[in-house]
């Protein structure tokens, strides 16, 4: 089982968490920890091999740690998402593969579209799709209930080429995860691989981030990059970038949902 | 040897050099070239196994291709360079040490530095060093003189720390190579690792790049990058970033040493 | 138009070609050559942006070359493949995902499979799908008549994991694609992660090839890695591993559908 | 300061680790653990801010923990080093200018070469050089005779191009580390890049890795590959396996010197 502790740092953080396991006799893993000192933060990620009831774990743990501490014990061990998309298949496309052979470590509880398109590939995957046309007034009312209405642990902007309000950014804080196709902070906002082909970088690449009311601002889960040269047209970037951005946001969905991300201010404590 | 073309593109230019080769009984061993369709420009380079007289056979080539062809056969078979720097080593001692192995394919004229913490290094392989204090009014104008008296071909800015005046940069117009400590143009400016460590990036990089009047701005050669994570400090980034750095202006130089670099507008073809 | 050229290295061999499509008023896009001295072969490839009747061109061209030269013009312009697949789905998930939506370059004719596992996603993109249980005798006989059946330009292995015969091998020579998983030659055979764990290599990998009677051993198109540490296990090593094999069998694929890789001896040259 | 911690693994050590660092106020800045599951192992790598004794620490540690546990409390704080060299200058070219600058994290005690190509370069660092032609007889006697002399705590070998005895090895076990021109276990033994060409691998890679008495089977510390394409000679991957070997090898001692490498059976434990 996974434990994830968050708290100020002081002496002896470690010593009470592992002192604590030690005495169930449950044998640790995997222990990672890392503390901000600019910030004063101590985060902990501990698996141990056995399992024990989580709600009398989390009692256990928290007589011995601060009170301010966060802890959580096997973390939303279901987790629920919603997907959000326009045109662009590629990233939908690699979640609807992974879901339905059961390795994307979450459960798709629907897509929603502002088109039509991706109607067809999640009905082939017995998906429930909803189109949201998004320009229109009321739409975000309209996929603020949609989304409620599933409860989701977390929505995840598969290629969602529009741009969210901030009321509904801050509905979901830190629990959407957005794809952008560039390597932040370079080329934030649009079209940047248009802005790539005319600066002449020699890469290009794909961030994915949690979203904040700051466009393309939001706390960097996972980034990476491919090599260009001269040779390549804007075109030829949409399309090497398909292949950066399904692999960055698979990454970042993946450390997620496997409880290895922490987000603080405007980072992340990724223990992957 | 070594043939660069460039000029307007039209139909017919790779005939017209690989027909007047042809006639002179020389292999082509590698060609290579790219045409820019938004400018109309079109790029060649080709290497022959044999030697022939170099002016003879741009002649020749002149002869077969339109009157704005830009042609160079065996362009500046040895390259002269004047390195610039401030206080950090690790470019320097790259640049030395290959000059001083014969690999570097350009000859160190002499480094010039405004400390003079380099100047051991420089003794040691017999390198003419010059202190000009770069903040010191009238510097920029002895600095010049210095520079102009060694009529180099290129200028290194090795991690030259101080901003050149308008003035000198177009004097040595795409002949003043620099190294930027950032993944351009995301950090720009001063403290890159700083910027990179504030926006939590999950990579940093380097970028050498043809210096010209807009700061960090001019035609990118090469860049590359290298993971980090939350745990990497600014001082972890600047010490990573010095591997990076060194890395990429090495491969540049040998890019623009070997003649595989055009530059036009705010671009480079690299053919390499 | 794409044009290909192989024959045995002489003078005047580009000039032969890009003369002959000046004489066309073809516009030369893109030109890669290469000439592998030991083999003394030359390789060709040459992008043009009009279209000219095939037939026509090639007979052009087969006039200003030397009598050996193999020429296509255009070739296979619409790829047909047959998929061999075991139980793993990665690798057959992105190709269904990309021929669905019409980016993979080549036509989907069936999956053949040895185990039943992988049918109903076929069924979902409906892609015919046969299951030959290669473990039975007569079974080769059976996937042969099958394969021959849909007349496929190429034959792709995504993860079957049975050694064909070498007569099947040799009936479609050059032309069955494999994915392997290692940074071959390092861990040939069967388990390359469990001799790769064994070893403690700190990085895993795999190869696109295209399939010879020689196991493992056939001419590679693609190859790439990752980094791992030691506290990678094996099982978390085939999990990674899936996501490189996947990324590596899709580019190889791109390559040999976009006619730039040229097969010869035991090597393969990509105009990439 | 830093704890290395090795032991078979049991319930409770961390806990018992940091409980005893905690009594001492130390603050925990760092803290990784690995444990081998197949041999059993428990690994740690600890770091605190405050410094305290030594000789005081490794004993209350020794008190809270069980027998055979191997415990280092800022072990080699002051690494000695000898390089051996062949001809090959750029490994230790990097190593020279890393140690002139201070930056190495040891201190080269001298240099060994069986030839005298490279004798001038470390004159003009003041380092001593000794030649010790390896072909003769008595050659490994006085190569022995002389590292002993200066009681190195590793012997690097910076491209040193002869096959160790068994006994020397054995003599200096775990404290030899090489750098070998290929990603293993591929093209292990001599000429990899030649067998690389003609397998034609589409990377080439180097490893750092700890000698053992089995050429090219010492336990890897580290190893990372380089893209290459059909065009690269095995003159061109020399060239360019300098510059990945010089960048494996400074990585291995970087980690080696921080103590970050545990080295058990025929594998390593990096934390890096």
């Amino acid at each position: 089982m996974i434990i994830l502790v968050q708290c100020k740092d002081q002496v002896g953080l470690v010593a009470a968490v592992s002192g604590a396991l030690s005495i169930e006799h449950l044998n640790i893993v995997s222990l990672r920890e890392y503390v901000d000192k600019a910030a004063n933060l101590f985060f902990m990620r501990v698996e141990v091999e056995e399992e024990r009831p989580a709600a009398i774990l989390q009692q256990k743990l928290q007589v011995v740690l601060p009170s301010d501490a966060v802890i959580a014990v096997n973390p939303l061990p279901e987790k629920k998402i919603v997907v959000l998309v326009t045109k662009e298949y590629h990233c939908l496309g690699d979640i609807l593969i992974r879901h339905y052979f059961g390795t994307l470590g979450a459960s798709v509880q629907c897509v929603i579209g502002n088109h039509t398109l991706l109607e067809d590939i999640c009905r082939r995957f017995d998906i429930p799709f909803h189109h949201v046309p998004y320009e229109e007034a009321g739409a975000e009312k309209e996929l603020t209930a949609l989304v409620d209405s599933y409860s989701p642990g977390y929505i995840v902007l598969a290629k969602f080429m529009r741009i969210l309000s901030t009321t509904f950014v801050l509905r979901y804080s830190n629990r959407i995860i957005n794809i952008h196709h560039s390597f932040l902070p370079a080329f934030a906002g649009a079209h940047p691989y248009k802005q790539a082909f005319e600066r002449g970088v020699k890469l290009i690449g794909a961030t994915a981030h949690f979203v904040t009311d700051q466009l393309d601002e939001g706390p960097i889960i996972a980034q990476q990059i491919i090599p260009v040269n001269h040779s390549v047209t804007t075109a030829d970037m949409v399309k090497a970038g398909k292949e950066i951005e399904t692999a960055v946001l698979a990454k970042a969905l993946r450390l997620v949902f496997e409880d290895r991300v922490f987000v603080y201010r405007n980072k992340t404590v990724v223990f992957d």
